[in-house]
């Protein structure tokens, strides 16, 4: 993925505090061929591990859960911060500590959609601390499904979060690996 | 769109009060198959408008956004309900009243990727009252952009959106017409 990390080194900003804006690309604005091929590679990665659903969070999880769905032709579902009007009464919810909100977020899925033949692929933005991943994972098993692997777009080596994906016993790939944000640097692996 | 015909009457639900449940395939759980032949089909009626950008409102707008502006070869904007750590003090920000919600949402977007030379296409899942989508063009219309045209997957035709969009004056498409949700019908033209 050398166009992704030449677009993060090029248009991304570094704000202080581990955080990475990539608004232009990826979290606001989205560049849908960029978003289309990280797709496409994510799918490629995980095209042996027979998943049946991609499972993301909302809200800038959706881009490229669509597009990696899109390329492993499997249904994608999208966890909810809040509870529809269309959602059943008994719902699949956990909480997780939201890095750039700094507080506990609701994620909710509706059991509809996740079952337990359901072999789930969990895909995000960024995969920092992991803990939202881990709280996705928690959903599908909560539902009796399998996660089968984990794929993020960007992660942040210096977060922890492949150490702690380590308890899930999947296979985790990301796309561009920033190795370091300290002092203003953007460091890309 | 005979195939999103067909799931809308396989699959929707009609919840009363004018709430059409389609969380199995665009909602909440989204068929990318089916979602990018809308993309694909949205981008065909508007491939004349010049669009330079696709605009929409996260959530459920996001997925139908990113497969239209993949085909239209644009990047694609998605609004904001509330400011993330990322984007600029000074913002362009709207409020627009939520149908499914029953309370009035903010709609933000950073002025860096909405720019006076940009020829917006608006894109949303559903067309209902049209309040959202106005909020949207007002949003573009702050921004000094045009607004070139609307596009929706699904349109409630009894709920008088595309008789509010008509004071933008331009092209409004949607992909299915749902005409009559009365005494639990789901009717689709």
């Amino acid at each position: 993925m050398h166009a992704l990390r030449e677009r993060i080194l090029h248009d991304g900003r570094n704000l202080g505090r581990g955080i990475l804006k990539v608004d232009s690309f990826l979290n606001h604005q989205v560049d849908p061929l960029l978003i289309d091929d990280c797709g496409r590679e994510l799918a490629s990665r995980f095209r042996r591990v027979g998943a049946t659903k991609v499972l993301t969070a909302e809200i800038s999880g959706i881009a490229p859960a669509v597009t990696t769905a899109l390329h492993l032709r499997v249904p994608l579902v999208y966890a909810r911060r809040s509870r529809p009007v269309t959602m059943p009464d008994q719902v699949l919810l956990t909480v997780a500590p939201s890095h750039t909100r700094g507080q506990m977020v609701e994620l909710i899925v509706s059991p509809e959609y996740l079952l337990p033949h359901d072999r789930v692929l969990i895909v995000d933005d960024f995969l920092a601390t992991g803990q939202t991943i881990l709280g996705l994972a928690r959903l599908a098993q909560a539902a009796g499904a399998a996660v089968v692997g984990v794929g993020a777009v960007i992660e942040k080596s210096f977060e922890g979060g492949r150490e702690a994906l380590t308890r899930l016993e999947v296979p985790v790939e990301s796309l561009a690996i920033v190795t370091d944000m300290s002092g203003g640097r953007i460091v890309v692996a």
